[in-house]
């Protein structure tokens, strides 16, 4: 697939991320935390561990990580509206916890839980995806204070987790779908996969539209390009020292 | 892919459903009904017509169409609370409410709502698949009555819609799960399609696992052919007698 | 009384019952299940046993009988609303749960709580005394179940119940009233017996009427003479083997 | 039935009712309002008008009476919840309302509605039938000011209603019973009539007991005995002077 | 500052309460309870203990003191709305819970926690602060149980606490404003107290106006000596027989 | 009052603020934004304009101010609970609302609102009172879009409201407390005032101590010049270009 230049809002290539940017330690308080922002879009991730798992899961000496997934009223137009989650955000938030699970070894983690809160500040599409990408930054941070204060022994993590959109527009299949390609997409797919890049969730759908075995291929193969990026850019953020909650202005 | 009769519980090959019974008119008062049976998985569909659209629809001469899924309490092992819909619900009648919106052009449909009610009775896998497959024929009795009455002058409806699971279990891609296969299933993809075999939705997550673009093909390919056949069992249901209320005992 | 023929919507004497067929076992997972059928009116019940007992009741050796009652939205003509039980569901659940318990002595059936839900899948009135009907059936069978496996040494059930309603429609009382009858009815009444005719409950109402002493006499007269018939189904239920699952289609 | 002496907590006889107070005009900003105290058992009762009906009302030139039910936390041993009514609130607030829509023609009110709101400072048994006692004078007062005013030309009040609780306690049956009969009774009826002696209501129930036909009969008899007691305490109060708010403390 | 006796709607000086009326033991089932009239406002207060705690304090040997208010829907024109408590409620139960607890040494009354129930029976203006000194009067009571009992051998109660309101209104410094001073004030302050005359608590709000420094020191004046008259009227009342019931109506 | 170095967690002196720093224009969505850090408190404050009010307002030709606040679960230690605002959540919101309405005519306004959006980042001390002064710049930039477009012709903010927190720790007066200081004092108050030093909002609250009259004075003076500084930071920030999304990483 060539990359296009024209054709895109931003200019970008088909085939091109937006602009990312990715910081960690942005807050005090929680044991992990990350700010991502890609393109316009800004997720603030924060990972809190409890040292309680849910009833259902006690005396298997197993943990957990859950997520949470809200957007503040500010972030969209026309303000959205505060409260309980929508079944918009259930659901994103259930992908984003499975998305995350499949980086760790739940028996190594012991039996505490992870919390990944994410919290979208400023919205222009892929925001799932994003939360995906920095809440693998956030939740390696927290069970690094884990290994650190020695609370865990060896470390659970099993491999790096990223995420990326991609889609058919006019007949186009695009990478990482800024808010206004998203409205205008005729397939849109949301692809999770590992830093090895094998692929741990695919939610693809033509609302309106449908696609064939042969472009779900050629979705899940730019996707997992895109990924590759992703991937480095957290080994970067992980390895450079901490932003500290100043990066938050 | 071979059909290998042994290692299903039921002895099914690997490639294929489960039995399929499929009945319509089975409601005294919905504008459309139908009971799907696949397996031991029962589960009861209405179609309603409402000829009111939501506010955020008004005055764009175009219809809607929604989808509630809830499980009986006697559904499942333990019974399932009664209640307000969990996160697992909204999702999945999310996923119905747009697969059926993909065999139906909604500014033929009128300034009206149809709202498909699916109700678990028996659970053993594939509800919401089920759900989906019948939700159709509810549907499309539904759209009956509307062309009928000449509430509308032109058949809005532009092709069938059907769903099916496929998963990996052991390393072997199955169709149809069962309950028990998919606790099992290394990797679970829900897959919906019109009757002409075009992808409307693909749902894929390997929870602990994951999965290779290769198992992506394989088992969309397995889940097309599976849906074939229920949309032969969608045409003979939709072409015999309504089954009448007498049906549901 | 005389059983006039002439007068009633489907041509029953004003003391004949509609048509009863009454199943039981027809649901994989509850201990207990039944499905009634009275005329147009459809509601199938499971009873499960739950080996936790309300805090209220904890320590005192003691069982319970609880009940859930609700319509599929798809029972009534414009769909009724999915989610939170109205008042009128909470009134009918908490009739259907004291009519049971009148069957069992909570102290034999030891520390534990059978849940009976009664789930409406067509509604042609009478929807909650067919609910008290079958859950005695639904009851009877998971009590069963206690005793086959050992769990209690004697038989907690002592008593079959029933409930049918009654009313006076233009001046005449009617055995149970379909839903158009139910409508015109001046006087309303549901009355539970025991299958040796004892009184359990009664509730008469009069919306914009009133009635006498001697109406209200002769109303529980004929309401037990219809129970008697009742008990003789129930009896014949529960003697003849399951139906099993595939009543259900 | 003879009213014996001996026995009932208070030395009362098995037939009389307890102390009866009833004032009227005892709050400023409602229509209508009212105290009752039946023994220790006190309820204040507001009638409020509404010059709105409800959604499925309207157009129809018919008026509407409702009736809500709450019991302060302080007007029972240990405190009771505050907050969402529970169950048993809504059923008691249904019938009230039932039994006091049987004192007026909807159509001669207009299109308004009356809320009659019942709170029970202190409870001793017998609150819901003394909510409708008292809202029937807290509801004509609330007429009379339609009718002073010109609001509505015709009086639309074709009745007095009043209600009593009866049961069978030992085998012996009692009228109005206090908190600790009522724990002890093997049957509790309450029953709502007009002045003129017919039933509106009969609720009977014997959790645990069973009662027969001609029970029934004796405690009906007894209970409309009681009623036309308090008809005449209802007449006594109306043509009183209004109480003030003076009367609450 | 002069107290004119001109200009205000009742008659009274600036500097002037409304008439006071407090009762104790008003309710049979409450250790504690109190009814105070302050003009045309009447509030009905409950103390309940109740042996446990809330679990952020167990096991630190102290206890609670904690409030809820709540308006009747007959105590203020056009009825308030039953149910949830709003913004305005829980913030007013919030203070008078501060309020009271500045009463007590909660590490004296042990592990236990005394709610005091606040429900406005009629609304004139100054509900919160009539709940907080007939609130201190229940409280007392409740605590006097407990030393009674000898389940707690040293009394908790460290000094008596009242409130009161005061105002601005066209320029003029108001006490104990009465619901139509309060519509026009320009500033409204609700001052909390000790017996000695310390502050507790002091909410001071312009809406729409402002006030200076030296305002805010007039006002906090006045109400002290508007509480001292207070803690008088508490004396009495504490030092008076009980009401009783009786003195509900 | 000397401001003393010593004594102080940061080393500031008892009548130091913290650092502030205050940015606008944030957000790309909301008509008005600011970002405020005053020491390790972070909040994020948008204002959304909307061209409707609340039915209560309606045809009066004013508009509305209206305030939410919410902390995101990573902003305190241990996670704070996402969903419905607690009832301390409330009375921050209903504390904004108030404090802003006292800057604008809403009479200038027209009929619509202007929503301002709260969300606590970093928590450390102070957020109620940062997230008015924040508000405060939010507002004032969604008021001059409104001006810029012609919607409105006239400016019809007619102040600048700022807030800060003072408190009595150790028996000393302090300004602008942090969390550390807040959880040790003896007595809170938080303080709003106009540009102008005009007061308009006092909460001053001693739970489990109190206060003298002569503090309250010493408080609030201290607390007016802490918000003579605040009100030059504003117009700063006001006057210095906007600070663009990228202000946030």
């Amino acid at each position: 697939m060539g990359e296009r230049i024209d054709g895109r809002i931003d200019g970008r290539g088909s085939g091109a991320l937006r602009k990312v940017r990715l910081y960690r330690s942005v807050l005090r308080h929680p044991q992990g935390s990350a700010l991502i922002e890609m393109g316009h879009t800004v997720v603030l991730v924060s990972a809190t561990i409890e040292e309680q798992i849910p009833p259902w899961l006690r005396g298997q000496g197993k943990g957990w990580v859950t997520a949470e997934y809200d957007m503040l009223p500010g972030s969209v137009s026309g303000r959205s509206q505060r409260g309980k989650p929508s079944g918009r955000s259930q659901e994103i938030q259930r992908l984003i916890g499975r998305a995350l699970r499949a980086s760790i070894d739940l028996a190594k983690l012991g039996e505490r839980r992870i919390v990944v809160d994410c919290d979208v500040l400023d919205a222009d599409g892929g925001t799932r995806t994003a939360s995906i990408t920095a809440g693998y930054v956030a939740l390696r941070e927290a069970v690094r204070t884990l290994l650190e204060s020695g609370a865990i022994a060896e470390d659970p993590m099993t491999t790096s987790i990223s995420a990326v959109s991609v889609g058919m527009v006019d007949g186009e299949i695009l990478l990482d779908l800024c808010y206004e390609e998203d409205s205008r997409a005729d397939v849109d797919m949301n692809v999770v996969a590992t830093g090895a890049g094998d692929l741990v969730e695919v939610q693809g759908t033509g609302e309106g539209n449908t696609f064939s075995l042969k472009d779900s291929q050629s979705m899940l193969k730019l996707a997992l390009r895109g990924m590759d990026r992703l991937r480095r850019a957290q080994e970067r953020c992980l390895e450079s020292p901490a932003a500290g909650p100043r990066r938050l202005i």
